[in-house]
């Protein structure tokens, strides 16, 4: 399934995206929905959706399939909803990961002079949630605060059941689905904070996410997706996740080490190479410019650029 | 005022701590307090209280009056409740400031052979709502996942008023108040994911914060406090919140460049020197250690580590 967020009236609304682009407004289409699993649709989040656990995920999946079959049209919204980001405002900060393909490192690394080379373990920084915008969103830059914003094209893996020390073995267990999020960086703030990415990683409005989620169930091998970028329709990013360093099942093994991992946390998994500020001259992203993120089998998310 | 968040009956109470000891519950007290400031003083939560604003905290010491004068008896816990982390669940991650006081900088420049110094600009990390334990709660300490557990007394900031490009000149006017936060880091996991802070910050049960929020009012000078630690009654921090490097306007500025801070944010300002790990041998916690962290005007947090 595709789970998107749209804004209908102005309000959040949690929907399934059906074959023919129509939304299916889940907590409308779940009033008969008995039990635990009713009570999580109806709440009428992302959040709350994936907080329901494989009940919740199943009782969506039987109103979708009759949905699909022409039920439920009284709670369909028409092709071409406004797309927020599928979690609009996450419970706590997006953990990141730095470093994690080998060519946007040997990039790194000669952009800056440097000889750093992989890391023994992954490198992990957050975004905070005032960092989130949706699809066809604006991203704010502020020439006054940064004159050095970049892009990131990355494959976030949305968390559902959660766990401490989790083993590699049971990792794919935890994953609800995948989406798309673009890690937009101040390169001059990442770099001059004492070198701790946050602040340079944190600006408002630099992490985009969308379109929607993917379910883990659609997703064969999110070690085999083409992930790509271009700016104003010139290819800048173009790579495969089959390129990670640290795999999925590495990153969630790793990062919930005594720390657990909760139902809807977003781990990105880091960019291939192609970012600009690696490119000789660097080439930095200006007011009017438009990002397009895409990775196969999820989408396009699409962001404008704008100076304030 | 002091703030506080109490467990009653294992739910937690926002409550104002009275002369006696005895605690106000906000929203019993608030019953007939009309208006936006009474909808948020009855919604019950220090977020709500936060997110209230001016009016909302004016209505609150109206009420703390008339409990100090005998009304609301109906409304009091008595004195000895267990207090929560006085925010539980912050809607965002920590914001933390490393390296801001240079007796600090300095013994950790001796103890890793390296010449850091001050850096030009404050160093930013998270630690994620999991972290968040209360007073008296033990914290978790992982023996298989880290061996290097300290601790970092903090005063942390409460921020009230939301916003972004914050001026120097205007900062204190975003503080709601001021509480204690001991930054409890593994530094083997700190030093090994790329140089990042995060994951080495961030295990579950490392950011004791309590035991409440003293309100801005109440604390004449911030830069003025006695900020010290002891680990089973041997003080191993004593310093003075005069001595930070970057004080709180600058760091409230800094922060909020082309960030947006939020009512119930929390800023930890840095420890002073004296941490486990800079000490000649080491000397890192272990299962049982109580530490107290206490800072002048605030009042003492005291947690146990245990062994998980």
């Amino acid at each position: 399934m595709r789970l998107a967020t749209i804004s209908v009236g102005g309000a959040p609304v949690c929907a399934a995206v059906l074959n023919d682009g129509s939304m299916l407004d889940i907590a409308r289409a779940a009033g008969a929905v008995a039990g635990a699993a009713g009570d999580a649709l109806r709440a009428g989040s992302m959040q709350t959706l994936i907080s329901g656990g494989p009940a919740a995920l199943d009782a969506l999946r039987a109103l979708v399939a009759e949905a699909e079959g022409g039920a439920h049209a009284d709670a369909r919204h028409p092709a071409g909803a406004t797309l927020l980001a599928p979690i609009p405002a996450p419970r706590k900060n997006v953990f990141c990961v730095g470093r994690n393909y080998a060519e946007h490192i040997a990039e790194g690394d000669r952009a800056q002079k440097q000889k750093v080379g992989v890391t023994e373990h992954p490198v992990y920084f957050t975004k905070p949630p005032t960092a989130v915008v949706g699809p066809d969103a604006e991203v704010p830059i502020f020439p006054a605060v940064s004159e050095a914003i970049d892009y990131e094209v990355e494959l976030a893996v949305v968390i559902g059941k959660p766990g401490r020390n989790i083993a590699k073995a049971d990792a794919w267990d935890h994953v609800f689905g995948y989406t798309i999020l673009n890690d937009v960086t101040a390169r001059d703030i990442q770099r001059r904070h004492g070198g701790q990415y946050f602040k340079g990683k944190g600006l408002d409005g630099s992490c985009p996410i969308g379109p929607w989620i993917v379910t883990a169930d659609e997703i064969a091998d999110a070690h085999a997706l083409s992930i790509g970028l271009t700016v104003n329709g010139e290819q800048r990013q173009d790579g495969n996740t089959a390129d990670m360093i640290f795999d999925i099942p590495t990153l969630i093994a790793s990062l919930s080490e005594g720390l657990t991992l909760e139902p809807g946390d977003l781990i990105a998994t880091g960019t291939p190479s192609g970012v600009g500020y690696a490119m000789d001259p660097p080439r930095f992203l200006k007011d009017g410019d438009v990002v397009v993120c895409e990775i196969s089998g999820i989408g396009t998310l699409s962001n404008t650029m704008r100076a304030v």
